[in-house]
C-alpha cells in the first residue's frame, strides 16, 4: 500500500514527525501537496468532498480507505503498523504520551511566533512575541528539555531511547524538537544543552540511522524556513528578558 | 480495581474530561489531591519519586501499577478498558483524533486568558488577552464548533453521537466543551449556539445520562471558576474586536 500524506507544501511544521515516521519505516508514500495539483486535493479532501471522516486540519495520512489525522493519532497508527512502537499496552502508552507531550512542546513553540492569532503576520504580533519567547525560553523550554532528559535518563534499558531498547516513534521526533530548537534559537540552544546530554546523544544517533540520515540529505527534506513551526527571529532568541509591563490592576 | 486520579484539587480542569469518563463507566476511584495529604503525594509523584514513567503534568491516572498522563492517552485506556470507544481499529482511531482536536480547542480556550504566560497572572496579561480572545471568539471558535457540528451531520449512524450509533468518550469531552464555553463567553455563545443545533442536542443528551446527571448533581463536580481553563472574565466576551496595533514594521 502506497500512503498518501496531505500536508503544506514548502514547511516542515507538524507533517514533519509523520514524515520522519514513514522514512524509518521504509514506507512507501507520496507527499500529495508537493505534488501537481496536490494542494487543490488536500483543500477538497478537508472541504470534506465525499468524506465522512472530516480531518479538521493537515497533516492527515490517507493509508488505503482510513483517513487518519492529528500527529500524534497518525503516529500511533504508523508505529503499531510498522514496528515503531512498543507491543505491549504499557508501552504503547507511555510511547504516546511522550509524544503528546512532544505535541504540547511544539504548540509552545509555535505560539512564540504567534501568541495572538494564527491569522495575523508575525509582524503584527512581534511586541507580544518577544514576551511569550522570553518566558518560552526561560521558564517552559527548560522544563520540558529537563523532562525528556530525565526521562532517557531513567529508562532501565538505558539512556539510547526513550521507551525501552528499541527505537519508536517519539524518539524519531524528539530528534525533530531538537534540531527545530536550534534552528529557532540558536543562542538559547547553545546554553541549554549543556545541560541536556542524554537528549543530544538521541538526537545524534536518529540522525546518524541510515534511513533518516538518507532522508535529510534527500530533497525530501524541506529546509527550516520562517513559515513553519520553528521559526529563526533573532529578536525572539535574546539573552535579555523583556518584561510584561502590565495594565495597572494587578 | 480502583483508580487513583491525581489532578489539581479545586479546579474542572483538564481533569474534567478524565472524571466525566470515570463516573459514565461506573469506575470506582479516588480524586487524590482532593484528599487530606494529596496534593502532597501528587507532586511526589510528579517529582518522580521512584517512578521510571514520569508524567510531565496533571492529570494523571494510577490504573494498577500503570500510571497514565496526558488527557487524550488516559481517555484511550479508559475508553478501551470501559466500552467508551470503538470496538475496530478504524473507530478507535476517529474517536482518538476528534479527542486531539479536543484537546486543541481547550488549548486554544486556555490560550485566551493567559497568551503570554501560564506563570503570569491574569491580571499581569490582559491587554494581550483581550487581542487573543478576541480572535478566538471571531475566527477560531466557530471553527472549531462548526467542524463538530459537520462530524455529527455527517456520522451515517445519526447525529445523536460523535462516532457510530453509540457513546464514546469525545462525546463526553465535547459535553465539557459546550458547558466550558456557556461559562467563560456567555454572550459570544448565546450567538454561536444558533448555528450549532447537532452540538447542543449532544450536550443535552450526555447532561442527562443518568450516571453523568448524578455526577453534576454531586459535590464530586466542582464549579466553573476563574483558576481552571475555562474563565469567565467579562471583557474577554466582549462584542467589540480590539485591535492589533502591530508596532511598524509590518
Amino acid at each position: 500500500m502506497r500512503y498518501e500524506l496531505y500536508y503544506w507544501a514548502g514547511i516542515q511544521g507538524r507533517g514533519e514527525f509523520v514524515r520522519l515516521a514513514l522514512e524509518q519505516a521504509g514506507a512507501e508514500y507520496v507527499d500529495v501537496a508537493r505534488q501537481a495539483g496536490g494542494e487543490t486535493a488536500m483543500m477538497r479532501l478537508l472541504d470534506g468532498a465525499g468524506a465522512e471522516q472530516l480531518p479538521f486540519a493537515p497533516p492527515f495520512l490517507k493509508a488505503g480507505e482510513l483517513i487518519i489525522a492529528q500527529t500524534a493519532n497518525i503516529l500511533l497508527h504508523l508505529g503499531t503498523h510498522h514496528g515503531l512502537a512498543p507491543a505491549d499496552e504499557a508501552g504503547r502508552l507511555w510511547a504516546h504520551q511522550l509524544q503528546l507531550t512532544i505535541a504540547d512542546f511544539v504548540d509552545e513553540a509555535h505560539d512564540t511566533h504567534h501568541p495572538i492569532a494564527s491569522s495575523l503576520y508575525y509582524q503584527d504580533q512581534r511586541q507580544e512575541a518577544m514576551l511569550r519567547a522570553a518566558d518560552f525560553l526561560k521558564s517552559r523550554a527548560p522544563k520540558y528539555l529537563g523532562y525528556f532528559e530525565r526521562v532517557l535518563e531513567r529508562n532501565p534499558a538505558g539512556p539510547a531511547h526513550l521507551v525501552g531498547a528499541e527505537l519508536t516513534y517519539p524518539d524519531l521526533s524528539l530528534f525533530q524538537l531538537v534540531a527545530g530548537m536550534r534552528y529557532a534559537f540558536p543562542r538559547a540552544m547553545a546554553r541549554l544543552e549543556l545541560k541536556h546530554p542524554r537528549l543530544l546523544g538521541l538526537h545524534d544517533r536518529v540522525a546518524a540511522l541510515p534511513r533518516i540520515a538518507a532522508y535529510l540529505a534527500s530533497d525530501r527534506r524541506i529546509a527550516f524556513n520562517e513559515h513553519g513551526i520553528f521559526r529563526h527571529y533573532p529578536e525572539l532568541d535574546s539573552e535579555a528578558q523583556p518584561k510584561v509591563t502590565g495594565n495597572g490592576d494587578s
